[in-house]
C-alpha cells in the first residue's frame, strides 16, 4: 500500500501536466479538467492506464463495466489487458436488447442510464470505471444497474477526482479508487 | 496482403458469432448489429481490435481519430497499441476548449460532430475509427474535420461494414477498410 501511494504521487505530478483547465465550462463559474491533452500523449495516456489498470487489480473483478463516453477509454483498454469481459453503461436510446434503465438527477435536471440485463451474470463481481469522479451521481447509477442485473460492485476506479463535489461521500458504501486529485 | 485477407476472412466467420441480431432497431424494419456480446468475450474483443490495428497500420498514420462513442472503444486501445496520439471527435457541448464543428444530415434529421482546433496537426496523418460503416455520413463529417484543422485522413478503419447503406460511396475517395460484413 505504500509502494501504491507513493506511485500515485509521483504520476498525479506529471499527469496533471496533461490535465487542461478549462473555465466556464460547460457553465459558468466551472472549472473544467480536459483530457483530451493527455489522451494525445501516448506514454501520459499509457500511464494513466496503467494507474486505473492497478486499481482495478486489486479488486480482483469477473467483468469490467464503464460509463459512456469517456469512461470506455479507459475501460476498453483496461478490460482487455486483464482479458475480462467489457461492459458498456449507456445513455438512453443506444443499447438495443434487453435492458434495465435507470433516471438519477445531475445539477441540471434528470438524466438516465442503460445497462444490458444480461450483462453482467449473478454474483460476478464488477469493477465500474469513468474518466472523472465529480458529485458520484452518475457512477452511483451505473452501481445500481450492476446491482440491478444481479452482479456485485466489487469498486470503482477515476483517474480523476474532484473533491469539492463529494463524490466519496455520494458513493458511501462502495470502494472507491482515484489517482489524480483536484480540491 | 494475401496473408492479412485470409485472416480477415477466417476472422469474420468467428466474429459473426459474438454479433448479436435485434430487429426493429432503433426503428421498426430496421436490423441492428448489436457488437456488445463480442466485447464481453475477451478473446472475440481482442481478435476486433487486431483485426483494426492491422488495418490501421497499413496507413502508417501520425495520429488515430475516434467516433464517439463506440470508436472509441476500438480507437483507444489501438492508439495504446501503436503509440499514437488519441483525438475524439464528438457530439456538440463535449469538446471543452477551442474547436471545429460540421453539421451533416442523418436519416432523420441534422447532426453535429466537434474536434478540438489542436487536436491534429498541420499535414499530420490520420486514422478515422468507428465500430460501424452504414451510410458513410459520420465518418465523412469527421474527415471533414480533420481536414478542417489541418490533417490528411490517411484512411478510415471500421470493424463492420453494413455494405446496403452504401457507406462506401459516400466515402469515395478515402481509404476504407472493413472486417466483418453484411449485405
Amino acid at each position: 500500500m505504500r509502494a501504491a501511494r507513493h506511485l500515485a504521487r509521483v504520476s498525479e505530478v506529471d499527469l496533471k501536466a496533461y490535465i487542461r483547465d478549462v473555465p466556464d465550462f460547460p457553465a459558468p463559474g466551472v472549472l473544467f479538467r480536459d483530457i483530451t491533452p493527455l489522451l494525445r500523449h501516448p506514454p501520459a495516456f499509457a500511464r494513466a492506464l496503467s494507474l486505473v489498470r492497478a486499481g482495478v487489480e486489486e479488486f480482483r473483478p469477473d467483468v469490467i463495466v464503464a460509463i459512456e463516453s469517456r469512461g470506455f477509454l479507459f475501460g476498453a483498454p483496461v478490460a482487455q489487458a486483464l482479458a475480462l469481459p467489457f461492459v458498456p453503461v449507456r445513455k438512453p436510446g443506444k443499447l438495443p436488447s434487453a435492458r434495465m434503465s435507470i433516471e438519477y438527477t445531475l445539477e441540471y435536471g434528470n438524466s438516465q442510464l442503460d445497462i444490458h440485463a444480461d450483462a453482467v451474470g449473478e454474483g460476478q463481481r464488477a469493477v465500474i470505471i469513468d474518466d472523472v469522479l465529480a458529485t458520484g451521481g452518475t457512477a452511483l447509477a451505473a452501481a445500481r444497474l450492476v446491482e440491478l442485473v444481479g452482479g456485485v460492485v466489487a469498486g470503482m476506479v477515476f483517474l480523476v477526482e474532484l473533491t469539492a463535489f463529494g463524490g466519496r461521500s455520494e458513493l458511501a458504501g462502495y470502494d472507491v479508487r482515484s489517482f489524480i486529485r483536484y480540491g
